[in-house]
């Protein structure tokens, strides 16, 4: 049987025989380098409330003199920025879909000014919207009206690190990348991996419990973290920071700040754990026609990759043309309907390149591949994930995108695809779909020329409604914030909302904590 | 460098050289085949109240004739049981430490029965002890004074089992060992597994968020459990019974009721990601002369069995003379001070021997390791496995035995036998130590001939003082039950604690579940 690109796998599969140690992956060369940040604030968006009018601000204190003034007593005069300019990169997020006009950042360095402020914040009714690397997709992190944004940049130190435990121990404020370089050259890894590393908190991805690209492997944050310490509104600091691995003294409270978006509380330290560092890693990228195909050879890779399979990727054809069009990164093969990149980490080279091999020869054995390339040297991976991890980017480029982040059952992954093309027909130019397959997460991604209520509407509720009939989540990893909360009831029955509720106003009576956020009005 | 045993380990190693395909471990060929239930009830332990007399009935109904008719006309006369002889081993846990007394034992079917059962309970103040295998260890299962039990036993079916993603859901009720086989027989495994599986129930293990033999490899419950349906005490039932490895819509309820034992509601359904079962398993069984070789032989075991790595047990001198002794379970050499016991699985049996014969050449060249037997197959596992699994069984045989499950950073994780030998003396004719060196988790075990106060008061608080010196956790996987409400404070802050007594008066405000348990008074 012939198989198209045959020669070129099989060239590449021919590379170096037998074992060889392979040089850890560098820490700063996976990619996404660039940093999520807004590089000009040129075209700001439009103000949240002026686009969302039916939100109404809370009955909130309104900042004066003498908050700010306490502020700066508490802070200092570096660390609380009043000015308008320098606020506003703080007010929008970075993919400019939400707006707020806070004026005013407090940038804490320690648990105990967070405590402060949140004391006051609470005594004074004044809203506070928690931000981290203002990295998140829901308009989670940047205020909705006036919020004083409390930033967890300055909060940036790691605490320790045992080295044979493996448990890392750290403010909120540290960006996931430099965790991962410091674990890293200690033997280690950080168990979560996502495109925004360069500019994420921690602090964030475990208030949003971030999913990411090694779930299928590491497992959630849910399992990874250990103990967290965070502060609730009435500056009351909850310290659950165990570095233990087990530890079943009472009510688990640590899940209770993870997911809900800063919404109950403040994380302001994470004790997380940390696997060692693989020794081997190898990357596949891989052409099909079908989608069939791609769940056979999803099968196919958890029985022959097993334990080493560590992502599990796919990518349209139109989602692979963004970064090739607008990115001008260069795939290495002409493309097909789907592609599937796959990562495997093991401690043993010469097995991991033995079962990639099996795998490889199998699926194409069996058809199911058309063409496909794999590879162990850090440069050629790093080309090959830029063709998964620079897509969010390049969206940004290719107009308005109406962004969805959902889970499905593996078997209906893709299906939303067609079913949204064939709604929306002419009316966007781009219906792609990409994501974590493995773990059955796809971003879908709506493309259009401008921003229109009539294709909002022709999207929403529909999108949700059969994401439901399907028994999937509305979302997926990218969490509630503030544009989703009236769509949670698709995937949380009303006695689960009600109890959500209920916790809101037992750990934050006033409401201060990121408020029109994740629960439905 | 002479290595004791070295022919032994050489031997068995250069078992049948290259791969072959592992017959998967028969699910009931794991050991501890026998029960965990009370075989005879001849030797009654004292009633809890009477032991206890500081501990105070809480104001709630008597039950009554019209109670029991309500319960009848639900569930039949066959499901309610008030007949005092078969009500009695519902009341006793199966270390016989606590007592009960209560009258009434419910025995629903469904999710509609527990919710009608709690609702009556909830509006009549009728206490409730909610109980699944009754294999704990902390008294968490058995009624304090006359609480109804509602067992749940006869809830006991698979709902579904999706074989491509993993995901089984089922009832509280399902025995572990059960759901075992029913997974194996489709190609997957149960992330969890300890010694009480022929016994235990998943809804018992979900509340007490179980930790066992596998966690090294598998990771906990909070990342394993991907939903859970629990009802509250006032009957409503929370769904959030998610099938999806990702769902974040809202705050993650689930986690509320792991590991809360049964406190803040009961577990009706349970949906757990089960990965695929491995095609080899190996197990080492070793001998070690110091503590320190112990940490020395588990990092080479980190690094050189890397993924494969699945259960890393330490059982000392005493607690293997404990099988020996009482249970004739005969070892495969003589003793040494410290005994490992290593498995691994994996998707190629080839590079998995070859990965374990690389690490025992390893720790044998290194001088760490005095004699060692290692083996794949599914009999001689099974005696392995017997070494350490039989112990908890043979203790009961020992005379009176202070049970402690304590957690602590690696390196301190057998300092307590030592110090608690010396500090005993000879009130106690054991005190030995065995259990997860991978996660940092020892069973500690202090024999007496029979319970005196002052041995107790010897070792406790004193105990939990040193645990907590350590910064380790007094329950490390045995929760908290009746007997350790009053410590809990070694492991937890005061913050802590209110949090969680704020939570119990959230979704009990009666206090009708499980009272007497888990918080402190």
């Amino acid at each position: 049987m012939f198989v198209k690109g045959a020669r070129q796998l099989i060239g590449l599969l021919s590379r170096s025989p037998g074992s060889r140690p392979f040089p850890a992956r560098p820490s700063p060369g996976r990619p996404f380098h660039f940093r999520r940040q807004l590089a000009s604030l040129g075209s700001l968006p439009q103000l949240t409330k002026d686009r969302y009018p039916h939100v109404k601000r809370g009955e909130y204190a309104n900042l004066d003199q003498q908050h700010v003034g306490f502020f700066k007593d508490l802070l200092g005069l570096n660390r609380v920025i009043t000015d308008s300019e320098e606020c506003e990169s703080f007010n929008v997020d970075w993919i400019k879909g939400v707006r707020g006009y806070s004026q005013c950042v407090l940038k804490p360095k320690t648990t105990e000014e967070v405590s402060k402020i949140l004391s006051y914040c609470n005594k004074h009714r004044i809203a506070v919207c928690p931000q981290g690397g203002n990295t998140g997709l829901v308009g989670g992190s940047v205020p909705v009206f006036d919020e004083v944004i409390l930033w967890t940049g300055l909060m940036n130190e790691i605490d320790s690190l045992d080295e044979t435990s493996g448990v890392l121990t750290c403010q909120a404020g540290c960006i996931l990348e430099n965790l991962e370089s410091y674990v890293s050259e200690r033997g280690l890894m950080i168990p979560l991996d996502l495109g925004a590393k360069g500019s994420c908190h921690i602090g964030g991805n475990v208030s949003t419990n971030a999913g990411g690209l090694r779930l299928i492997r590491y497992g959630n944050l849910h399992g990874s973290v250990l103990g967290i310490e965070a502060v609730k509104a009435n500056g009351e600091v909850v310290d659950c920071l165990s570095t233990l691995k087990k530890d079943n003294t009472g009510y688990h409270l640590k899940h209770l700040f993870m997911g809900s978006e800063g919404t109950l509380g403040i994380v302001t330290k994470v004790a997380i754990n940390c696997p060692p560092k693989p020794k081997a890693y190898n990357v596949a990228f891989l052409g099909l026609n079908t989608f069939e195909d791609v769940l056979k050879t999803l099968r196919k890779a958890r029985e022959e990759l097993g334990e080493i399979l560590a992502s599990c990727e796919l990518i349209d054809d139109l989602s692979l043309d963004l970064v090739t069009t607008h990115l001008n990164v260069k795939p290495p093969f002409e493309p097909y309907p789907f592609h599937m990149l796959i990562e495997t980490h093991g401690s043993n080279a010469e097995h991991d390149e033995q079962k990639m091999n099996n795998f490889l020869e199998n699926i194409m054995a069996k058809g199911l591949v058309m063409n496909g390339t794999t590879t162990n040297e850090v440069s050629k991976m790093k080309t090959i994930w830029d063709l998964r991890e620079r897509i969010t980017e390049s969206l940004t480029r290719d107009g308005y995108v109406f962004k969805y982040d959902i889970s499905l059952p593996t078997e209906h992954f893709y299906s939303l695809v067609p079913i949204m093309r064939e709604r929306l027909g002419d009316l966007s130019f781009r219906v792609c779909g990409y994501g974590h397959v493995g773990d059955g997460n796809i971003h879908l991604n709506i493309s259009v020329h401008e921003f229109t209520k009539e294709v909002l509407e022709r999207i929403e509720p529909y999108i949700y409604e059969v994401t439901a009939k399907y028994k999937g989540s509305v979302s997926a990893e990218h969490g509630v914030g503030f544009r989703k909360p009236k769509y949670i009831h698709y995937s949380k029955t009303k006695e689960a909302i009600a109890l959500m509720k209920q916790l809101k106003a037992l750990m934050d009576p006033n409401g201060i904590l990121n408020p029109y956020k994740v629960l439905p009005p």
